[in-house]
């Protein structure tokens, strides 16, 4: 038993520095802490009820928006037949290379391969093509929350790099242009929410550039976080197909004219790579610091007693327990044969918002003490008022995860003209170099090959400032402000 | 526009009846009805809003209690190592004749086959074995919500015989015999609550066959379904699986006294072949009748009215829709181009539970008229009052619909004492023989061979009566009441 429990101790800590050294940091949270696990099929990991229970809010809060917004869940067939995959030329390019392919059942082999869905549009758009047939059938907007798999050969990091990741995949379709383009801002408004309220997590929103987009779309747009290492990350995306599938596919309808037209679509998705951007810029060097919106535990109590007091400290956490659970998802560690010391460290490490210490001491002046994990901050609060002060702190947390990681966002996004200036910052410190872009392919790619970096996308929010800029590339008049940024 | 509309009206109404032919109208109703539909790969099926809505309302009520009872959600990888699935020799025989395997992924072969899940113990029990050290760590109940991958090469029919379903599987570790065999009647218990209160259905509790068990597990237990056509079809069940699982994956922990001991495991599920028993057994000759619990419109208005009286009773409607949203999914179906007696026949076809209506005439007596699609019952009722109303018809119909599905159950269940009796009803009209049996499977294999009847269950609530009963094959001293029946 002494070696059982040694061995648990030993397997404590942190020994890379996050600032410093942030692959193997990373490496070692997904080591060390409860959240997810490598399994036996490479690239593919286990989400622990940690990390399963953070997915669940995150879909939750999404589906909930995408509810009152009028889309509808739907589930798709997890495989795909080769014919119907191959259908839309450019899409079929982007993923075949990735796909993952049946080809036995039991002991016979089939007549024709079938790949593990990598997105399924083909094997929805089959039958949006029978299901719609007039204006009335319009708009058909669709979700499916499932899984999908894209056998990629580069390393693969666990959430933010996995080969099989979970997501919500929305498939919707417009009668016209109009009504398709005008769900863009609604559905990277919901992201956008969804990633302030839920993942505590600031982005950039703006479009992707051609050779940026997805493969098939006609143009894509990206909200793009960055991480700890000045490299940068795609988050949640909307994808604009136009009528690209439609024609593909042959989705039409009969419109209030009587004629046949092809309709217009849109895709869009959020992953649990999300889960991944969130660790990586919340984490610290002592572990985990998991927003409250997503924390399974939110507040852990861990009583602190001996053999002389031990009844009347339960006592008194049990009653805090039930007076916190009012406001708060609370979780009494009674466990016996371990310290609170060592208490302090586990709940530390996997990032639960709150600590509520209560000891003999403590109860006599009828208090607790409450640890904020991402400050480190003590108090103390009286018994009384432990629920109200634990929800106002449970707030103030995710706010102040946001606003640090705005902060961080802000201070690495760098208003550059010239391109020795870029070249210096992306060889540098990285984050977000924010310049002029002529709009050339050739600029891109030049960019490209010279620094390692590429354009993650054309910032909304930017280009007011194009005006009088110029392409740091070429020098000729900018068409956008672009960020370019080293990208996973 | 004309054809348009003629092409839609003609693809309603069933010509099958379900009492004569059942098979041939459950057809129709998959193919005429927006529940799901077929798709490009043979066995798997799309689920469109009103079934995925349907599943999601038993996945909330089953998580719902399973979070009650201290059972955490997971998610693992789709793809098993072939070794891995291996590794437990029953498993593996039950399973792999049935695997879809992944040979290839891009344009490269494997080292090792991968299998899509057929079901998740091999790849979640590798990681156990690693998580689980000491009694501590116990139990451990985990469950995922995913989908699975069965090539069943027998006909495949939706939702009853689905190659891809979507369930849960539960998946609970436990350091003792006794707390392993105690999650049994909690994990049934929660099922049933579920079928009663969300599918409307009820089902046979008890114990399945040593032949009849889940390959793998030492014990298993069922609930049996009756279809219209005298068939059963197994519902959720409960696996015991003892050590097996822990000895072949090393599910060790260290036990209080430091002793090393293999863990004890249960596995659990329900599945979305629920939604087709729920269909077959509730549905009628016009089509769907859904349970008000899973519906996703529980309530439709339909305005009638003509170019003369349309903005008020639009108005009216839309007074009433916000009245009704208090106490039901309500939907106001004002689509233009649609008569009145259109919409009541694609609402009656797709199952909706309760239909409003309301005309001038009603508006002036401030009432309108409640339609109920189990019975037909048309009531009418004051404006005022609708939402009350409605609500107390959701509730009503709900246990009207179980309770006729119980008497049905209960109507075909017959007990014999002789073969010849029990021969005569299975070659019949069907439903459930309860008899004796010797409990050896020589008996058991002897009446599925003369009669096609296996032994679906042995119900917990028929063993009472097993003193002085004979086994119904052999003529010996019966110990167990079964349950025979045809079963999909």
């Amino acid at each position: 038993m002494a070696n059982d429990k040694a061995e648990r101790e030993e397997k404590k800590g942190l020994s890379a520095k996050k600032e410093s050294s942030f692959s193997e940091w990373y490496t070692q949270v997904i080591e060390r802490t409860d959240f997810v696990d490598y399994t036996s099929v490479s690239g593919c990991i286990a989400f622990r009820p940690n990390a399963y229970f953070a997915w669940e809010q995150v879909q939750k809060a999404t589906d909930s928006l995408f509810g009152q917004a009028g889309i509808q869940n739907v589930y798709f067939p997890m495989l795909i037949p080769e014919h119907l995959l191959d259908k839309e030329k450019e899409h079929v390019k982007g993923f075949s290379p990735e796909v993952a392919w049946v080809t036995h059942t039991g002991n016979s082999k089939l007549e024709e391969r079938l790949a593990i869905r990598p997105t399924s549009e083909t094997v929805m758009y089959e039958r949006y093509a029978k299901w719609i047939r007039s204006w009335r059938d319009l708009p058909m907007r669709y979700n499916q929350w499932n899984s999908v798999l894209r056998w990629e050969f580069k390393h693969p990091t666990p959430l933010l790099r996995s080969r099989e990741f979970l997501w919500n995949e929305g498939h919707t379709v417009f009668a016209t242009r109009d009504e398709e383009e005008a769900e863009r801002d609604l559905v990277l408004g919901i992201y956008s929410r969804v990633l302030e309220d839920v993942l505590a997590l600031p982005g950039v929103v703006g479009k992707k550039t051609d050779s940026e987009k997805f493969a098939g779309a006609e143009a894509s747009y990206s909200i793009e976080h960055l991480m700890p290492d000045g490299w940068a990350i795609q988050g949640p995306d909307f994808h604009v197909d136009g009528q690209r599938f439609a024609k593909a596919f042959d989705i039409t309808f009969i419109n209030k004219e009587g004629k046949k037209e092809y309709a217009y679509q849109n895709t869009f998705a959020i992953s649990t790579r999300e889960l991944g951007a969130m660790l990586a810029v919340h984490g610290d060097d002592k572990g985990l610091v998991l927003p409250p919106a997503l924390a399974r535990v939110q507040a852990v109590i861990v009583p602190i007693y001996n053999d002389g007091n031990k009844e009347l400290v339960i006592r008194h956490a049990k009653e805090l327990e039930a007076r916190v659970a009012k406001t708060a998802r609370v979780y009494l560690d009674g466990r016996e044969t371990y310290s609170p010391g060592w208490k302090f460290n586990e709940w530390e490490m996997n990032g639960t918002p709150v600590r509520i210490e209560i000891g003999e001491r403590d109860i006599k002046e009828g208090k607790a003490v409450l640890a904020r994990r991402d400050t480190g901050a003590k108090e103390s609060v009286e018994l009384s008022k432990a629920e109200k002060r634990i929800g106002e702190l449970l707030e103030g947390i995710q706010k102040a995860l946001y606003a640090k990681a705005k902060k961080q966002l802000d201070d690495n996004t760098h208003r550059v003209d010239s391109y020795d200036e870029a070249k210096r910052l992306i060889k540098g410190k990285g984050g977000f170099v924010q310049a002029g872009w002529c709009g050339s392919e050739e600029c891109e790619s030049k960019v490209k090959e010279e620094t390692g970096a590429k354009i993650t996308n054309m910032p909304f929010d930017a280009q007011h400032a194009v005006k009088g800029k110029r392409c740091i590339a070429c020098g000729s008049a900018a068409k956008y402000i672009a960020n370019f940024a080293r990208s996973y």
